[in-house]
C-alpha cells in the first residue's frame, strides 16, 4: 500500500475476487462477490429514489446520432468518448446509433411527448442501467469502458422546484453514502469548467481516498432550460401559457464500489463496512475434534443470526486449514469472524475477531444475538469515524500555489483555498500542482483571503485534490 | 378484443401506459407502470436463483466478433440479428463488436479462465442484463430490437448434473409463471428445429394467450459440451484427468410482461394477478361531503394495508370523477378497488369492487384487515383457475394436417398430434397451417398412432400452434 497504491488496489480487487478483466480494453467482468456489493448499493439507493418520490423506468440504449447534435455542450462533451453503432444485421444503418454514454437526449426527446400540462409535473424519473463511455485509460471500478449506474432525470415547472431537488438528490447521495458506505464526503458546487456537459450548474460529493487523493462519488445537475429548449419540453400552465419546464439530472456508479475499497481497505486486503458487506458475519469452525458437533453448532448460531436478517456465512470445508480461512476472509473484507472450537463449545462462548480493528475477545454464546448486530453497528460507526478523521486530518490550508506544491509533496490530500473567481487561475493552479477544483463546498471559510493563483481578495473557498 | 387482437393488445400497452416507442425503429421505452412489473416479476426470480444456489455477476455489452464465431451453430443462428459496434471515440475499430444477443460466448470465454479443478465446480451464474437482436418485425414487450431479461449460466462436471440443473431451472420457470403470473404453462422439450442455436436440447414452458395462439415463456437449454470444447473450459477430475464441463443456460425477458396481457385482459383494458400488480388495491375515495374526514378514512385505511406489505394507494383527486377514476384503474388492471363514501363511513362499510370478475361488495370496515389479503389470494387463484379451464378447453387433437387446418379455422389453440420424429413433417405442418411445433410435452400421451404429416405409425405426442 506504502510501496505501490495504484498495484495495492489493482491487487485487491482481484484478490478479493471483485471483478476480472473483459476482452474488450476497458471493460470489466463484476464477479459474484463485487456484484452482490452493487446490489446492496442499489437496494438501498433505489429505497431512498422511491420515498423521495421517484419512480424507475427504462429507456433504449442507443441512441440517433442527431438527439446527441442537439445539445451543443452536451455533444462537444461526449461525441469524442462514445461508441457508435453503425451496422445492424447485414445492413449499414442510414443514422449511426450511439450506445448511450449518458441518457438526458433520448429522456428529453419522451419527456417533450409526455409533458404537455403543469399537472403532469413534477415528472420525476430513474432508470438503473449501463452505459458505456470509450475511455482511453481505465481503471478496474473507477473508470472502465462500460459501468454500471443510475441516472435520475426530472422536470419542473420551476427553476427553484429543479433547484430544490437537485440539491434534495445531493442530500439523499450524502447520506447514502456516508452512512451505508461510510465515506464521509463533502458537498458542493462545481466550477464552470468541471460541470457537466449540458448542465447550469453542478452539485457533487467529493469523498478523499487513503492516498490523499479525491473521488468525486456522486453528481447531480441542474439542467436548467437547456434542454428543455432545444428538445421542446413545454407545458402549459395554469393561465394557459407555454412554458418550458426545468429539469435535474443526477448520478452514481459502480465507482462507488473503487471508492469503498480505498476508503477502508489496508495491507490485509479489502475492508467492508457492515451494510454493504455481502457477508456480514463468517462462522469457521475449529474442526480438530467432535467435528459433527461443532459444525452443527455453527450452523445453529447461522441459523439464529439469519433470523435477524444478518448475511452469514459458516465456511466448514476440511480441506482448508482455519489460519488459510481468516485470512482469505480477511482479505475479502468480511466484518466479523467468529471463531468457533469444542473447548468454546464447552465453555459456552466464542471467539469474535473484527476486521477493522483486528481486535479478538472470547464472548458468551448467550448473549449472541445481542452482542452481534451491537458489534455490526460499533463497526460501521467506527469504520466512518476512521474515514471522517482521515479526512479532517488530510484537509489541508494554502495561500499559494508554492504552498499546495510544498504541502501536495509532503502529504496529499483536500487543500482549501481563497479562490477570485476566475477560470484561469483554475487552469493554472493545475498546470502546476496537478490538484484540480473538486467543488466550492457549501461550508465557507468565513471571511476573505487571497486568490491562491492570482493573490487578488477573494470571498469564495474552493476544495483542490489531485483527483481519481 | 374480438375485432381486432392485434389493435387490442397495442392499445392497452399504450392506454395503460406500461410503454412508448423509442425513436430508434423497434425499441421501446418501459415507462413506470410497466417498470413496476418487471421489477415485481425480477424481485420474485431473483429470490427463487438464489434460494437455488446462484450468484448474480455483471459481464460487458460488447463481445468481440471472433468469440461470436467459435460456435458454428451459434453464430449462425445469431450472426444476421445482431447491431455492431464499428467505432469508438473517433477511431475505426479494428475488430467488429456484437452488442450481445446473448451472452454464452463472452461467458464461456470467462469461464474458461476461473475453472481449473472439479473443485470450482458447478459454477452457477445468473446476470440481469439488456440485450439486443436487430428484429425486422416488432411488437411491444413481444418483440422489441433491445430487450431486458436474465439468464442463467451454469457449468457441471457431468452430463447428468447439467441435465438435472437444466430441467431444474425449468421447473423454477413453472413455479413461477403459474404461482406469480397466474399463467398455467406446459413444459416440454423443444424439437430439433427449434432448439436453441448452439444446444444440445432445449426445455421450454409454453403458455396460451386468449387469441389460442401460444407463447413460449421461457426456456432452459442443455449445452452440453459445445461451447466447452470451443472455448476450451476445462477442469482437472479428482483423477487429475482433464475434462470438458458440461452447461446450461436459461432465460426469460420483458416477454413474459406481453404474455401477462394477452393471458388475462380483456375489453375493459388490462387485468394483473395481485402478486405481480404495482398498486393490488386502490382506494377511490366519493368526495361529495365531510372531503376532509372521507379522504382521512381513505389514508388511513391506505396506512392499515401497507402495514401488511399490500401495495395500495389513494386516489384522492378532485379534478376528476369517481366514475372516470373507476374506468382508469380498470383500465391499468388494479385487481381490488375500494369506494368510501361518507354514507359508508357512517355505516362503517365499504365497497370492494373486483377487476378479475366484476363483482361489487358491501364489506364490513371492521373485518378490512382480513377480508383484503384474503381476497387477493382468492383473486389470483381465480385468474389462474381461468387461464388453465381455457388452455385446457383450447387444446385440442389432431390425426391429420386437414384436421388441423379445420381446427385452426374454426377455434385456434394448442393442437397435440402424433409426431413419427422427422423434421421434414414438422416443416410440412408449419407450411400447409402456420402452426409449429410448440414442444414435445413431458406429460406424454399414452399408447400411439399416426404421425399428424406421413401417417406412419409413432409414439411422441408434439403440442402444435400458431406462436408469437
Amino acid at each position: 500500500m506504502e510501496e505501490d497504491y495504484s498495484r495495492w488496489y489493482l491487487d485487491i480487487v482481484k484478490k478479493a475476487d471483485l471483478m476480472d478483466y473483459g476482452p474488450v480494453k476497458g471493460t470489466m467482468i463484476i464477479k459474484p462477490y463485487g456484484y452482490a456489493i452493487w446490489e446492496n448499493i442499489q437496494k438501498d439507493l433505489d429505497r431512498r429514489f422511491k420515498e423521495t418520490g421517484h419512480e424507475n423506468a427504462y429507456f433504449p440504449l442507443l441512441i440517433p446520432e442527431s438527439y446527441l447534435q442537439k445539445e451543443m455542450n452536451h455533444v462537444e462533451g461526449f461525441a469524442p468518448e462514445v461508441a457508435w453503432v453503425t451496422q445492424g444485421g447485414n445492413e449499414q444503418l442510414e443514422e449511426r446509433l450511439v450506445v448511450r454514454p449518458t441518457s438526458e437526449t433520448i429522456i428529453c426527446s419522451m419527456m417533450s411527448q409526455w409533458i404537455q400540462s403543469y399537472r403532469d409535473l413534477p415528472m420525476k424519473l430513474n432508470q438503473w442501467a449501463n452505459v458505456m463511455r470509450w475511455e482511453k485509460s481505465t481503471k478496474p471500478f473507477l473508470r472502465t469502458s462500460e459501468f454500471l449506474w443510475q441516472e435520475g432525470h426530472t422536470a419542473h415547472a420551476t427553476f427553484e422546484e429543479a433547484e430544490e431537488e437537485a440539491l434534495t438528490m445531493l442530500d439523499v447521495y450524502k447520506s447514502f453514502v456516508e452512512e451505508v458506505l461510510a465515506m464521509p464526503v463533502i458537498k458542493g458546487r462545481k466550477t464552470e469548467n468541471e460541470k457537466f456537459a449540458g448542465a447550469v450548474h453542478t452539485y457533487s460529493i467529493e469523498a478523499l481516498m487513503s492516498d490523499g487523493k479525491a473521488l468525486q462519488a456522486g453528481t447531480s445537475h441542474h439542467l436548467g432550460q437547456n434542454f428543455s429548449k432545444v428538445f421542446e419540453i413545454q407545458y402549459s400552465d395554469k393561465d394557459n401559457k407555454l412554458q418550458y419546464v426545468h429539469q435535474t439530472s443526477w448520478g452514481v456508479s459502480t465507482r462507488l464500489i473503487g471508492g469503498l475499497i480505498m476508503t477502508h481497505s489496508d495491507d490485509r486486503g479489502l475492508a467492508l463496512p457492515p451494510k454493504v458487506a455481502p457477508i456480514q458475519v463468517v462462522i469457521i469452525p475449529i474442526l480438530r475434534k467432535d467435528k459433527e458437533e461443532v459444525k452443527n453448532k455453527a450452523h445453529q448460531i447461522k441459523d439464529q443470526l439469519s433470523q435477524l436478517g444478518i448475511r452469514v456465512k459458516v465456511d466448514d470445508r476440511e480441506e482448508m486449514t482455519p489460519g488459510w480461512k481468516f485470512n482469505e476472509y480477511e482479505m475479502r473484507g468480511v466484518p466479523i469472524r467468529i471463531e468457533l472450537g469444542p473447548k468454546d463449545i464447552e465453555k459456552e462462548q466464542f471467539v469474535l475477531a473484527r476486521r477493522d480493528t483486528g481486535e479478538k475477545e472470547f464472548l458468551s454464546l448467550a448473549d449472541l444475538t445481542k452482542i452481534i448486530p451491537a458489534k455490526l453497528d460499533e463497526i460501521q460507526q467506527n469504520m466512518f469515524n476512521k474515514a471522517e478523521q482521515f479526512l479532517k486530518t488530510h484537509t489541508f490550508e494554502a495561500n499559494s500555489i508554492d504552498e499546495m506544491k510544498e504541502q501536495l509533496l509532503k502529504e496529499k490530500g483536500f487543500i482549501k483555498s481563497w479562490w477570485c473567481g476566475d477560470i484561469t487561475c483554475l487552469d493554472k493552479v493545475k498546470e502546476e500542482t496537478g490538484a484540480t477544483a473538486r467543488n466550492i463546498p457549501f461550508d465557507q471559510r468565513e471571511g476573505q483571503g487571497k486568490c491562491i493563483c492570482c493573490g487578488k481578495e477573494s470571498t469564495t473557498t474552493v476544495i483542490f485534490a489531485r483527483a481519481y
